[in-house]
């Protein structure tokens, strides 16, 4: 199995994940390996002492994003996930973002829309969600909805709805102008694994829960959600806002991935600590005062 | 140090740590002693094993109260945090709740009242935090500072103070009648502990954005703080609705008996998978159908 050979000491990436998960102009979704591990130079079990210590990290980059955040700072992070049922979203919120203080993290969920969110523009559930300075967000299933379920079950007229590409553009500027490093995630799994996956919910009772027999319904008009995906991705990737797609036949690399993502995202932000807006010397003599020793 | 006597086999807990730490008719508090370990037959480091160990199955029977609650069900817990500055209520936010999946988390934080907030009844704001059913709410501090920084500061006149112990216990009967599990605690440190805490922060330039002068300002009305917190602990700890205090000088015993108390909660609730409300086979059927080997 070569397990010895890669051992944790030499496991690591090959070279930037981000460049090369990247949606360019030349990308073709159709030919895309769902099953690859690109840029990893290792397997399962090394990946899992990598997470590790990228964890120790991300714990500290994301106290520093927060630190900065409650000194007045503008930054923040929204990492967006898109996804076909089973692709592994949630598997990302519990296992990439679970390394962080929850205290840091700002999750929204987006369903199908209430009635009062229906009866407003597209956009104004997502606005109330946008992660506010010194936190990072977490989008499980995002704005990037509207040209997916809405388009291929033409739950708007298709003449409104190709005017949506430009709107989404405009809406991840406005986002990234505010002081937002966006990081846009499509998790991309095979049509086979998307299978198995439904057939361990079914065959499992600890996972009926997960199921929903709409996912079928979803699965049968996997060809016309796959061209939905190419046109948002190939529409939507912008130099500001890029798409990164995920081969997520692996789990433990889709993880693995997103949280370079995130690490890298957070690296050059290039936080440091926040100056004291006190006199540290003058607050450690009031604080020797209280003394009761 | 008996590192050796008390190895990880046999390392645990020696009785119902509810039991132990429950605020209960004779509850002293000028007498607690903050640097204590009750119930734990063990040292910081096999803490640290079980604490994973509980970990695993904290996450287990978090999935299961969320699976619950995606199926009409009713119950949820609410773990809610006090104590005064660097009494470690961050860290077990972290540490504890970092446990479980974020998804199955909703966190709440009670600072000073903005002034839309002030304008309502003090209870408005948090009533729009409890949480859904499925979810573990988590409260760093609470309702219970009307009876604490407003009491002490006098922010209300006396008189309508003393009338919000009732308000308290009533409002909690309230949660609890929704299918809520409330878990109260109060985590207290000693004044030298406290000054230790403070001191680190305004000695790294790492933790500077922790501190607030307005800290000291509360450390030296130490023995009021005290006053109310035994006022709100004999008061309104009630059979629905128990305070427990936890001695929080050694914090890995802190975190290691909140951890129990959250796990106690939850098996309390003894959930099932939730049946399916689809029949299995009709849809492996369907999804067989969808094949394309």
């Amino acid at each position: 199995m070569g397990k010895k050979k890669k051992s944790k000491k030499t496991a690591g990436w090959t070279g930037d994940v981000a460049d090369l998960l990247r949606v360019g102009p030349d990308f073709d979704l159709a030919s895309f390996d769902r099953g690859g591990t690109p840029g990893w130079d290792g397997d399962k079990t090394s990946a899992a002492a990598f997470m590790r210590k990228r964890g120790d990290e991300l714990s500290d980059l994301q106290e520093r994003l927060f630190a900065d955040g409650k000194s007045d700072g503008t930054h923040s992070v929204l990492l967006l996930l898109q996804g076909i049922d089973t692709a592994g979203k949630g598997g990302i919120v519990r296992h990439v973002i679970g390394m962080v203080d929850p205290q840091g993290v700002a999750l929204a969920s987006f369903g199908v829309p209430t009635a009062e969110e229906a009866s407003h523009h597209h956009l104004w559930r997502i606005r109330k969600q946008l992660p506010p300075p010194g936190k990072i967000g977490v989008f499980d299933r995002s704005h990037y909805e509207q040209v997916l379920v809405v388009k291929v079950d033409e739950l708007e007229p298709p003449d409104v709805n190709a005017t949506r590409y430009d709107e989404l553009v405009d809406f991840d500027h406005e986002i990234v102008s505010g002081g937002t490093t966006l990081i846009k995630v499509a998790m991309m799994v095979s049509h086979a694994e998307q299978g198995e996956r439904l057939k361990e919910r079914l065959e499992r009772p600890d996972k009926w829960w997960k199921y929903n027999p709409g996912d079928i319904d979803v699965r049968e008009r996997w060809d016309d959600y796959q061209a939905a995906y190419s046109e948002m991705l190939t529409r939507t990737s912008t130099e500001e806002a890029p798409w990164y797609v995920i081969p997520a036949d692996r789990k433990w690399y889709a993880r693995l991935a997103v949280t370079e993502l995130l690490y890298g995202a957070l690296t050059d932000l290039d936080l440091a600590w926040p100056e004291a807006d006190f006199d540290p010397k003058v607050e450690l003599e009031r604080l020797a005062e209280t003394s009761r020793a």
